[in-house]
């Protein structure tokens, strides 16, 4: 999944996500909850009317972004009080209003509220912020079905969907009509790096009756032996009739891997992000588009690669575009980056059901 | 014409261009020759596939930018000697080598060099100012049609274009061959706001016969009168069977009026600037995204506009994205922008020719 943090992949817009196969993206519900605010999307009918995407979108829980992101935190068992990193102002999150603000965007899919156990974590420590994410999973989750018939694409009263007036005049054209399936709420097993904790852990959320499971708290700075390791341990306690989704993961060769292991879900900022640093990764491995060498290298970025960018534009000037520091540097980068990045999935998906 | 002043119309990618119905596009010598450098583009075959722009492109000869942006300017008989405003490095430019680096970018029509006359100009200064003009566009036609055949797109002994292997492999897929046609070389009417002096200078670059013929040293802070004026004055001077082409022009309703009046060609970076700044021109007048009033508003930035952007997207997406600091609020902006000035010369030319 694309992560579109701000209501944006950045730097590429949503008819070229569309022709790059992209079938899911990520939002942030803490950076759109702060800005425009989630009162503007709710009014507006929704994120996906908001940013125009008529295909599935999946929201985080906005937990992460607190922790990693925002000042001045306090965590209580109620939730957590911390300070907005774009001007100071404060803000109490607890489960509830996590779902609150995530029915209010209304994305297909919306994940409970957790706290993301740092690495590394003492076992005493991960046992505590373990006991914190199932006591909030179940508020999460409670709250969402006393609440999920308010996403702004229902009306509340009937469960009617507003058709189609909800997308106005001379908005969505290319959208088809609104999402008429139910929003669905996702759990994420914690547990730090402590296999029975994530046991444990995955048993009670599987308990609980989720619509998928999420893995979460991967890729804090472990080695990825132990990444790969947790992810094997949890992954066949979850129900195999419903998605898996491995959060916050990762180079190319590791989501070609967990996805072979049965994961269904994955997202990451690393293809976008790195693409505006100027990092391709491409079939012959990772291309620093900065370096001096690409100057005059009139090849495409990616020999192998057949995605708009690599049919048209060559190594030289998408070095010259950096070097400039054009704003079509980053959208390029990010186009292919993201081509290629779909491109395991697909070649993946294929392999799983030869057939089709 | 779109603006290119980096090889690239900012934040647009060429195949946006391309289905926007640009024609033809601009580059700067000025920027293009401090970066990548005009023997790099030269190598890499020319502006065109440098860029991968099948399409028609002028470059300007320097002039402008070298007056405008540089430091530490000499000008004397021979040329100008500058300071790159990038790495503050010194540089001659003259017409002849002005004309050199435009044949190594290799677009369709160069431009002379000249001096763009300042506003508000004595009389003497703008006499002194025009007898080196002048000077200076003989020697940069008589240079051009020395040297024109050594356009990178060309074999320079034998003048037969380098088909298939000049595109290279993989590169220029969507470009059906390398220009098969010559370069053209315009000459800029200079004079100040003195009419005695612009006709001078129109008949002196007519007797020299140029290729095409452009009217420069406006748009530099005069009243709007004046500048009617003087292009007024000057287009019947000049043979209507090249392309007159107005330098630097303009907001909406003068570039439609001066199509009317004859004008063939223009340039601004109006539209494209305008938009990164949040400046919409639309058929309801001028919108400034930014505003709070917007916040909300789920109309298409211009209701009777057509364009990729107002299909999809409402006012309150753009201000969103302009708020949140995202690239593709430059790139939705810019897109609507060009499409609207496109839209005007559109319609203007089905105008002077309604059976087409």
């Amino acid at each position: 999944m694309p992560v579109g943090t701000q209501g944006t992949v950045k730097a590429v817009a949503q008819d070229v996500l569309e022709s790059l196969g992209a079938e899911i993206i990520l939002g942030n519900t803490y950076h759109l909850y702060l800005r425009p605010g989630y009162e503007v999307i709710r009014r507006m009918g929704g994120l996906h009317r908001f940013i125009s995407w008529p295909r599935a979108m999946l929201t985080d829980s906005g937990g992460f972004q607190v922790f990693s992101l925002s000042a001045l935190r306090k965590v209580t068992e109620d939730g957590v009080q911390f300070r907005s990193h774009l001007d100071g102002s404060s803000h109490f999150f607890t489960p509830e209003h996590s779902i609150d603000v995530q029915i209010a965007l209304g994305a297909d899919i919306c994940m409970a509220f957790d706290e993301c156990t740092e690495y590394p974590a003492s076992r005493a420590r991960a046992e505590e912020s373990l006991r914190l994410t199932m006591a909030w999973a179940q508020r999460s989750l409670s709250h969402f079905r006393a609440h999920s018939h308010e996403v702004p694409w229902f009306e509340p009263k009937t469960g009617v969907p507003q058709v189609p007036s909800a997308w106005g005049p001379g908005i969505g054209n290319s959208i088809a009509s609104p999402k008429a399936s139910c929003m669905q709420c996702f759990g994420i097993v914690q547990g730090g790096m402590y296999t029975d904790l994530r046991r444990q852990c995955a048993e009670r959320l599987v308990e609980m009756d989720f619509d998928g499971y999420a893995i979460g708290g991967l890729s804090v700075g472990e080695p990825r032996q132990l990444t790969l390791e947790i992810i094997s341990e949890v992954l066949p306690l979850l129900p195999k009739d419903k998605p898996r989704y491995v959060m916050g993961v990762g180079y190319p060769d590791e989501i070609e891997q967990y996805a072979r292991l049965g994961v269904d879900m994955m997202d990451c900022v690393l293809p976008t992000r790195a693409a505006r640093h100027g990092l391709l990764f491409t079939s012959e491995g990772r291309v620093n588009i900065k370096n001096r060498q690409y100057a005059e290298d009139q090849n495409p970025p990616d020999p192998a690669c057949n995605c708009m960018v690599c049919r048209r534009y060559s190594r030289a000037y998408l070095r010259h575009l950096m070097q400039a520091g054009e704003a079509l540097s980053g959208t390029l980068n990010t186009i292919h980056n993201l081509a290629f990045y779909l491109g395991i999935m697909q070649r993946v998906r294929k392999n799983l059901h030869p057939g089709e």
